[in-house]
Order: structure tokens, then C-alpha cells, then sequence
């Protein structure tokens, strides 16, 4: 029986699983983690308003009822498309008559991998409980501190990259450090945090337009976010990070810094031996095959497309639309019939910025402030995979907008962030 | 102002503050976790039941309009109780005028620490996180093993201690392989898994009656799980643990190994100079203060106190009990008349195996199965903290009731586990 790889559980893969679902094949997933994760929804995660399985899902039990599919929880460290095979961790290898290779993209640094261990970026799980600790336990440090300058740079938050992740972030910390934590300590008043968004461009959101980069800045300012456009980070140490602008270098205390700027296609990409994009991503065909191997096909942020002559973005609807178009690119190729030509049907962009505040693009339509945000609220309940989950998590937001609680406030686990604060005498 | 310390958030210290909201005092509440912990439930976060949120309650957020209070985020080395003092880890120190101890219990490995790192027990959130781990690894080893009798190995769970922790811990495991994870496996069958309950003395539950461990043993028997009572463990290792039995030494092939078996207080109390008992637990007087120290209270699970001449068990009713005892006696040493005398009030014992399965002592009534499980159900649902939570809780168990799905399959960091399995062809 035929048989077809799918590489990586996340928007690509599941699509094309489920699609392939009732087909006459044999269908291996190999995912490293255990869990489909909800990617649009992790800020909600890092910035403590959902907990971990609001938003994942266990792989397996999605898959519990396919019959034709099989999940491997397993790391994938090559692939072989001249002998049709997947290299996995322990040296073992899976043969494939079909590969879809869909394990999405990591935070890139441009080149300063140092960086990670003082701006953590937020992709997984780890990510996110990571950022939500050090965000939790910076309130904590300067609640401790004696020092007034340290205790401002405990207070200070700086977000680096004003695309959908770091405005939503910037918002959301704003909220926490305003709203929620409000009257919760003694001797700092949190809602006099700074929370800085640093963006290289002229404009956040720059996939919008510049209109809406204008509203979503001004809704941003309204929270308190201190927005910087134009400004390109050069370094970041414990203690702040610098950054070139039009008037010159300007150094920013701040302990917390969170990494939402750059990313790039997952390294698996180079194994194929095929022509990468400058971000690694694998310059795929229009039947979103790979040149020279036919029965390869690479989907999602992974896969640098075009469609109609535009690229596709690295967004969850084209990576759903990119895993059906392949799944059924598959089975026409089973057939012997010709494959067909990916095309991107856009359905529209959105970003939220917090309480009532979002910006909306839908083809010509365009609207913003609180009616954006509900429909935002809409679109990702019910994207959201499962009954349940959708259930607790708009229960979960209930609450958070009526009493500006965050139900996920937990910090477990060792503190790794570079602690030089001292404790006064209490 | 007089300075009340409280070190520790569990059950007794967060009685202690509460009663403690109106006096005229000044309140220093020191824990080294940010949050409360509802422990009697953290088995449903190691089982995957329950996420982290669920049962843990921010302490700042609980005390944000106890203005007489102050929250430290700390971890305390130290008591020094001549010079009226608490030590902090990093160096500095907190006077007290009194002082509440309550800072509970650990694991007790019977001086074989080294079991500590293949037989974790569960304390904390990050113990609960661990065991979740293990045991749905141990699912996912099973299931790329080739080899038979490891592929056994990997399916095989053992529990040390047949107290309510072990038995609720052996309940869930054996629902979570017969009902959870059934039909979600292509290779393995994960109803086959063994679950075996270990334990030292002859009958599980020995603080219940013997006709209540009886049915207990049956009721577990039922769920699938193997009680072994009797048995003292001697070695634990990687693969397997070893016991003693009545007909000579037997040893059980098991990669996971949970331990449930023995408690010791928390080595605190040995800075205080004053008699412990064997577990290390504070010899306490009748008012729950410290022998030549009538400022110092100790109290929950790290007090050997007594009650109409009996042992007064370490549970949470307990706890709350004495935490309200001391802070009244804390405010009549204050005014100079005499402190209360301890008396604990037993409220009845509960203990849950499983689904419908359960045992209920309440003075001179005793029932089991479903009756008994559904009053568990209630107690905990109602002490759970905040109607938020137990909401959340309640619709997390009415879900799981009726679809046996568990929400918190969620595995997250690095594979701690030794593992020396292969990953087959797949």
C-alpha cells in the first residue's frame, strides 16, 4: 500500500492527515512533540491568560479514529529524497512513497544566536511557559528591590519586532501590568511598567495597511505601549538593549526582553538539497512539489510559494490550504493524472492589540477597535480544534473581560534569568 | 506594628493570614512558589485530569485587598529564634515579633536519596509536570519498541505507598490505560499495561478501617490495578524495583516508578534547636508554640502535635485548624491572656480510587464506591479555591466522566527520563 509521510502536526500536516483520511493509503505522522498546538492563540499562553491545553491538543487522540494513519513521536534529522527516507534521531530511518515535509519555521536571530538566552522567542510550549515566567518574575524582582534604577529595569519590558506576535504581546503585557497586577504588590505600583515595542520598519503590522499600522499603533499608545518604528536592534545584554535610529544609537534599560522579529524556515529544509530563500524556506513548484523530486512536497512557513505571482504568506490559512491542495496533489499523482497549481484564497487579516482593540482586514473591508475585536474573538474560537477547548476557552475570556484576571499566573520550575537583584530587609 | 511572619502558603499559613485580616498587625507571608497549591488534587495534574491553573491560586491575587499583608516571593534558609530572625537565601533577613511556621512536608526516600531520581514523588506543580511526563512517555516508548519484553518494560507502572496519594495515583493510571489512551495506539495495546500498588504494611489506606482498605483493594482489583501489600521495597533502579515479601525477595520489571510512600517535614524546623520527632517533624506544646519559644508556632504538616492525647494527622483540615488556633493565640498573647489550647475537630477521611470508586469515613459512618465518590467530588469541588476554579474543575470532570478524554495531555521540555530504548523501522 502506498505509503505517505507527513512531517510535523502543525496547520500543514493536520490538514493534509485529515484530508487523506479516507484514502486507500498508509499514513505516518511524525511530530517531535506529543501535541497539535493552536500557534495564533501562544501569546495567550506566554502572557498567562490560557493555560497549556486550552490550546494543544494530543496528536494521537485526534488521529484515535483514522485507521489509515499511524503517529511517531519522533525527531526527524534528515531527509533522504534520493533513496525516498527519513532520518530520525536514533539513526533509524522511515521509507516513504510520498513525503510532505510541514515542520513550520524557528525564531531566527540574523545572525546573533546570542541573543536567544536574553530575548527568548516564542514558538512552543517551552517558549511560552519561559516568557511567561520571566514577565511574572520581573514583578517579583522589583517588588524586592531596594535600588530605584534597578527597580525601573525590572519594571521595563521591551518587545522587538511590531509584526502580529509582538503587537499582541505588547498589548496584552500592558494590560497585566495596568490592569491585572494593579494593587497586587506593596512596594511597586506595576501600572507604572514600561512596555516598550521595538519595530525595524517605519510602521507595525506592515502586512496591513497603512492605515490600519497607524490605527494599530494609536490603540497601542492608548494601553500604554511605548511604540518605536524605525529603529533596528544592535545589542542586547541582561541589563538593555541598543538600537540604531534616524538620530542616531539609543541604549534602553530593560530586563525583559522578549524576541518576536525574525524567523526562519526549520533547517530540515537544507537536507533536500533543492534552492532555499534567503529565510531557508524551500523554493517550492506551483503543484507545491520540490524540483527534481516529484514525490516531495513542502508546505507551510516551511515552503517559500507564490500564487498568482505573489508570495504566500506564513500564515495558518495558508498552510491549511497548502496541506488539502497537497493531499489531493497526492492522490492525483496516484492516479497518473496531472497535479494541480496551489492557489491562495486570502481570507483576510487580523491582529489583536487587547481589550477591545484589534485591526481587521477582509479584501477591501477594513475596520478596527472594539468591532474588529470581536470578530477576532470569533474567528479564533472557532478555529479553536475541539468542542471543549473552545468551551474553556471562551469561559476563560469571560472571565478576563469582566474581571481582568489571568487564570495561568503560575511560575514553576528554576529561575534561569540572570538574577544580580538583591533582597532588602523586608 | 506588630510584625506576624508566616513562612509557607500551604493550607495552615493561608488560615493563619486570613484570620489574621482585620487584626492590628503587620503581616510578612513568605513562600518561595507564587502561588497556593490545592494539593489533595495535584494527582489530577500528574494524571493529566487537570491543568496547573486549575488547582493553583496566585497568593498575591489572594491577598490583593489584604492590605495588612505583604506577599515575598523568597525561599527561606534559616530561623534564628534567639535573635528573632528569618533567613533568606540570599543572605539577608527578616525580623519577626511572631512568627508562624508552616512551611510542610517533603519526600522521605528511607535514606536512599538516589531513588529520589528514578522513582519521583509529588509534591509540587513541577513534580505533578514530571510524572505527567513519564507517564505519557512511557506510552510513546512502548509504542517504537520492538523488543517484547521491553516494550512490557515500558508498559509497566509501579506505585510505592498505599496511602490516598498511591491509591488515587493507581485508580487514575490504570483508567487513564484502559479507557484514555485505548484505541489511540497502533502497536501497542495500552489496555495490557500493568499498574501495580505497592506497599509495605498489609492492608492499603491503614488510617481508614480495615474493612474500608478491604473494599478499597477490591475496588482498585476492579479497575485493573495489582495490590501488593506486604511488600517493602529494598532497590529501585532503571528498569525494575525490588522488595521484600513474606516468602523471600521478588523483583518487578517496571520503567516507570512513582513513589507515594513516605513523608519527612521540611529541615526548616532543625534551625529552630528544638526537639523533632522521627520524621523531623516540630515537637510542638499543647498551643502549638515552640518549647522556650512562645513566639514561634509551628504548625500543618511539619508539627508533631498532639489532641486528646492522639497524634493529629497530617492533612488539610488539620492544617487550616491550626492555622486559625495560632492566629488567635498569636492575638491573645498580644493582649496577655492565656493561649488557646489545640483541639483538632476530625472532619472524616476520603480517599478516591477511580471512576465511581471511593471510600468514606465520617466518625462511626463508613461507605464506599459511587455514594462515597460523589460526596469526594463535592468536598473538593466546594474547598477548591474561588468560584472561578471551581467551575473550571467541575466542567473539567464532567467532561472527563462522560468521555474518559483527560484535558492535560499535554508533554512539554526535554525527555528526562534514562532512556536506552530503539526506535524500530517504523
Amino acid at each position: 500500500m502506498t505509503h505517505i509521510v507527513i512531517l510535523g502536526c502543525g496547520f500543514g500536516g493536520l490538514a493534509a492527515a485529515r484530508k487523506l483520511a479516507s484514502a486507500d493509503v498508509r499514513i505516518t505522522l511524525i511530530d517531535r512533540s506529543n501535541h497539535h498546538l493552536f500557534q495564533p492563540l501562544l501569546y495567550q499562553v506566554a502572557t498567562a491568560g490560557l493555560s497549556a491545553p486550552a490550546i494543544a491538543a494530543p496528536i494521537r487522540h485526534m488521529f484515535a479514529h483514522q485507521r489509515n494513519l499511524t503517529t511517531l513521536m519522533a525527531t526527524v534529522t534528515g531527509i533522504d529524497a534520493n533513496d525516498k527516507k527519513v532520518m530520525l534521531e536514533d539513526g533509524c530511518a522511515v521509507s516513504y512513497d510520498y513525503l510532505i515535509v510541514a515542520v513550520g519555521a524557528t525564531h531566527s536571530y540574523f545572525g546573533h544566536d546570542e541573543w536567544a538566552r536574553v530575548a527568548p522567542g516564542l514558538k512552543t510550549l517551552d517558549d511560552a511557559f519561559e516568557i511567561r515566567r520571566r514577565i511574572l518574575m520581573a514583578f517579583e524582582h522589583a517588588e524586592l528591590e531596594n535600588d530605584d534604577a534597578r527597580r525601573a529595569a525590572w519594571l521595563s519590558f521591551a518587545i522587538i519586532g511590531g509584526g502580529a506576535t509582538g503587537v499582541e504581546m505588547a498589548g496584552t503585557l500592558a494590560e497585566i501590568a495596568r490592569h491585572t497586577l494593579s494593587g497586587e504588590f506593596r512596594r511597586i505600583d506595576s501600572r507604572k511598567a514600561r512596555v516598550a515595542l521595538i519595530e525595524g520598519n517605519d510602521r507595525v503590522l506592515s502586512s496591513f495597511t497603512p492605515d490600519l499600522s497607524e490605527k494599530a499603533k494609536r490603540q497601542l499608545e492608548k494601553l500604554g505601549v511605548e511604540v518605536r518604528t524605525g529603529c533596528r536592534v544592535t545589542a542586547i545584554d541582561n541589563d538593555a538593549l541598543t538600537f540604531g535610529t534616524a538620530s542616531g544609537e539609543e541604549r534602553m534599560v530593560a530586563k525583559t526582553v522578549i524576541w518576536a522579529a525574525g524567523v526562519a524556515a526549520s533547517p530540515i529544509g537544507k537536507s533536500l538539497g533543492v534552492p532555499l530563500d534567503r529565510a531557508g524556506r524551500v523554493i517550492v513548484q506551483p503543484d507545491l512539489s520540490v524540483p527534481r523530486h516529484p514525490d516531495v512536497f513542502v508546505i507551510g512557513d516551511m515552503a517559500a510559494a507564490t500564487s498568482d505571482g505573489k508570495p504566500v504568506p506564513g500564515v495558518s490559512p495558508a498552510a491549511k490550504q497548502m496541506g488539502k491542495t497537497t493531499a489531493c496533489n497526492i492522490l492525483r499523482r496516484m492516479k497518473g493524472v496531472p497535479t494541480h497549481i496551489f492557489r491562495y484564497r486570502d481570507p483576510g487579516s487580523l491582529a489583536t492589540i487587547g481589550r477591545k482593540a484589534a485591526v481587521a482586514m477582509l479584501g477591501k473591508i477594513k475596520f478596527s477597535g472594539f468591532a474588529a475585536w470581536l470578530f477576532w474573538l470569533c474567528v479564533h474560537i472557532y478555529f479553536l480544534i475541539g468542542f471543549r477547548n473552545r468551551l474553556l476557552v471562551m469561559m476563560d475570556w469571560a472571565w478576563a473581560y469582566f474581571t481582568f484576571e489571568r487564570s495561568a499566573r503560575i511560575v514553576t520550575g528554576n529561575d534561569k534569568t540572570e538574577v544580580d537583584f538583591k533582597v532588602g530587609q523586608a
